[in-house]
């Protein structure tokens, strides 16, 4: 079941010019930066309210993130939407059809997570995440 | 002050096949749709937790979705944030030089809304809302 939006990621080419932009427009500064290599990037998070936004700066050309940033620069990039039993969630989804990028789901920094198709949601690149 | 995210916007070709699969991803229905007539769109609302996430169909080619559309397809449109006293956050934003879309406030979906340019957020259409 989806409980609400985790959070919004946002593709940058310089997490540290972006980073002094968001605090300013946020009024908060970032609680952590991390990289996480298997999705090639360095996410820097600002808590806001009930959802995070997520500064993506590739760190990795062959990266989702990178190719993103090269065919339409720099933008909204993703939404991430908490679920409880993403397992359940994955299966449920398979079964009406819809595309997954992710079949099963793996770590991330949201916790267990998995992206489906953008082709799925008009566009639009969900993720699914089970937190830890 | 920024209190959270209050909604994501979403450019959509044709809202009534967009909604059939929001509905099967987000596991509800909108709550309802509205036109509204400034902006150029036809908007329905999902409600998931704290957030709302809108559906965004051009019905004026002239309006920003529509050519959004054109230029790159269906997505992520826009994300709209909560503020607090909304004419004071742009007169401190104006006052440290972020590029913004209204200088004033104007009546929205989401109560006294303007919107920043994306080029003051790293390519992200920001609009800020009080709620009425």
């Amino acid at each position: 079941m989806i409980k609400g939006v985790h959070h919004i990621g946002i593709a940058v080419r310089n997490t540290e010019e972006a980073e002094k932009t968001y605090t300013e427009l946020l009024g908060v500064k970032p609680s952590h930066s991390e990289v996480i290599p298997e999705q090639g990037v360095k996410a820097t998070i600002f808590h806001l309210g009930q959802c995070e936004i997520e500064l993506l700066e590739p760190i990795d050309p062959e990266a989702g993130v990178a190719k993103f940033l090269e065919r339409r620069g720099e933008g909204l990039h993703h939404i991430c939407l908490e679920v409880d039993g993403i397992d359940e969630e994955l299966k449920a989804l398979a079964a009406k059809g819809v595309r997954l990028i992710d079949k099963e789901p793996r770590l991330g920094l949201a916790g267990r997570i998995a992206f489906l198709h953008p082709q799925a949601a008009n566009g639009v690149l969900i993720e699914l995440a089970q937190r830890v």
